[in-house]
């Protein structure tokens, strides 16, 4: 193994502190990825990927900024990707996903609060996320309330930029969203000395476009019964989207989808077309966050899709432009944008449609619908997901948990209950 | 005591649970106010108030109902009373304060949500609000993630309007908020079939500028010492200031402005001038919470302000109409709207300011944060607002709480020790 501690202390990075994430890792990665049997050959580029998340990639990202390039961390697929590749940078999803750097932001910020948040500012502030660290600006939004008033707090140890995303989806709303990624191109220009240009935009557009078409085919793949891939792998490569070099990770996930389409031929699926099919909806899930998804396959459930920023809220098709100019290319992104059917626009109407929709195309058993603890408008949600779902008889757990090991046990208990009640 | 069973019944509500609160509210009532002594005599018109608030008040209300008129409903200051008042209406705060409706809220909300959203959903659920029972249309917003999210699951039960409150204060903010009060003129316009016209909202914006008027000398008053009012008795004139007809509310606050203008001068203020002056901050307290500024006065202290939207937050003075036409209009009250400091916005740093100005201003001795549990906005500010507020070495104390008395107890331990500590 490469020995990064010197890239890592060159980055202001707790040394000691980081040590103790990465020794954790792997403990909860061999049994959850590399233990369990008949997984496609191409997933192993992804569990290379996983393994050198903080070492290889980060390398890359150092290299880049060496040559004069730019560094952009987000946490919401509405930071526009694009327009950062545009202007020269790399767009990055920051760690947030693992309980080790909760409590240290429970010193600055409320217990009541998700625990995406807390660890994302415990990251920084215990300095063990090393993207955090060779970011030249943090992007955050205006999605949720903890999310929003984070940022305030955050803006101390990091250079924030707050995109004000509008709560809901009229005129004046997109209108408003426009506004805001037009200002973002200034601030990204202003950023990294670069123009963002047709051509640059266009390029960059066209690459994220690929990007969002490969994890599509992915999807489109699990809709055959028996899946030909794990939900826990699936979710892997939706969460690796957010880290990796946008090409090669499009060009990775179209290698696995050809095994996958071969394998199809061959023999079928992951596991029995017997077991339960069931569709995860709600929070999206950071690495190394596969607590609720690996329980649900571990006894015995297929999870065949996730309806979550880390799962369909990223497949909103190709970026459609109309006419020319930068202008045009950055409204096109707004419009695609704004299919993204998060909680945090009133009314949501169009994500309950996207759940029944799923559950019909992916032929869903049940439904998981899994909210991180205080997320107040997916747990509202959930309600109303529910009711929709009961109407067409198709079962719902609703779980809301944290990142802690506190609750494993009890989760168990009752996703094997509703896996009884769903099961064939 | 008037019988009013009958206009509770037309109103479809459940008399059996509503006699339960009934019963409740004089045994509250009673020690926190009624056996006080030293109060205004010109209280009894508070008393009298709160005495009839879902009696006589009422009763005004469905005889306006009678006659053609029309009753909207809200729960925040940003619904701009001014235009239901000029469209012949008449703008009522909802029931949200109370822990008896919390319960029913939770069979379709999640309990980790506010107790102020909580028990006005589940007071329009039992019919137990006869405010709610006689709404022609209640205005929510998106101030929160909480109240955002619950206005979709209310709609069900209640017509509902919900206006997109941004969440910054900027110039694009601005043309949004002011657009929402503009389609809020046509929804008025549309639901009572009266016109908004120059004249009528002139008429309305004077009437309510003499309300805030009102209140602000009353705010005014304490800031001497000894203060001339208990902080109870002023919390109960802001919590009536949005039920009571406007006029009525504004001849009696003078009036007992009057009356305490002479106190001041005979034998000064309610408490001894030597008590720790204590600002309370944060959320609103809507009728009848008053669980915390009871056990901070029951402890010895004096509290002489309240930093929140049932205090400080009204007081945005007049509305400063520039040139001619309801077009003027509207924008003077979005811009008059905006100085509110609410914890929706990013970022709030006048919110700060302001606290440490009335810090100043009411020579405070200490500040206790008021958070109503989950509410993420107001608890995350706390911390930033106690880090300021040390700057200037005033002590802060951060509480969290619900409408339960579990935790009646424990505060009145933690407010004791704390006003020790400021003490002189």
């Amino acid at each position: 193994m490469t020995d990064y501690n010197q890239m890592w202390a060159d980055l202001g990075m707790d040394l000691e502190r980081h040590d103790v994430l990465m020794c954790a890792l792997p403990a909860i990665y061999k049994p959850m990825f590399l233990d369990r049997e008949n997984r496609p050959k191409a997933m192993e580029y992804f569990d290379y990927v996983v393994s050198e998340i903080h070492g290889l990639r980060i390398q890359e990202i150092m290299e880049h900024k060496a040559k004069g390039g730019t560094v952009v961390g987000a946490f919401c697929v509405y930071v526009p990707e694009e327009m950062v590749i545009a202007a020269d940078g790399i767009c990055v999803g920051l760690c947030a996903g693992a309980e080790i750097s909760v409590g240290s932001a429970e010193e600055i910020l409320p217990r009541n609060l998700c625990p995406l948040i807390k660890s994302a500012v415990g990251f920084r502030l215990e300095r063990i996320c090393p993207y955090f660290q060779a970011c030249d600006l943090v992007v955050g939004e205006t999605t949720c309330d903890g999310k929003k008033k984070a940022w305030e707090v955050l803006a101390d140890y990091a250079p924030m930029y707050v995109m004000e995303l509008p709560q809901k989806k009229g005129d004046r709303d997109k209108a408003l969203w426009t506004s805001e990624l037009f200002e973002f191109k200034d601030k990204l220009e202003e950023l990294t000395s670069n123009q963002i240009t047709e051509d640059s935009l266009g390029s960059a557009i066209a690459l994220v476009d690929a990007k969002r078409a490969a994890l599509q085919r992915l999807y489109d793949l699990r809709k055959a019964s028996p899946s030909p891939i794990s939900g826990l792998d699936s979710l892997l490569i939706a969460q690796v989207y957010f880290n990796d070099d946008p090409a090669r990770f499009t060009a990775k996930t179209n290698e696995l989808c050809d095994e996958l389409e071969t394998r199809m031929k061959e023999n079928g699926g992951v596991q029995e077309s017997s077991v339960p099919r069931i569709l995860i909806s709600g929070c999206p899930m950071i690495i190394p966050n596969w607590k609720v998804p690996y329980l649900v396959e571990n006894c015995g459930a297929s999870v065949v899709c996730e309806e979550s920023c880390t799962g369909t809220r990223l497949l909103t098709g190709n970026t459609n432009v109309k006419g020319n100019g930068v202008e045009s290319q950055i409204s096109a992104i707004a419009e695609r944008q704004l299919k993204t059917n998060c909680a945090c626009f009133t009314p949501n109407d169009d994500r309950i449609n996207d759940v029944l929709n799923l559950c019909d195309e992916y032929n869903v058993d049940g439904v998981i619908h899994y909210s991180m603890q205080f997320c107040q408008p997916y747990m509202v949600e959930a309600e109303k997901i529910k009711k929709a779902l009961g109407e067409k008889g198709i079962p719902m757990l609703a779980l809301e948990t944290d990142y802690g090991d506190g609750d494993t046990g009890q989760l168990r208990t009752r996703i094997e209950a509703f896996l009884e009640q769903v099961s064939k």
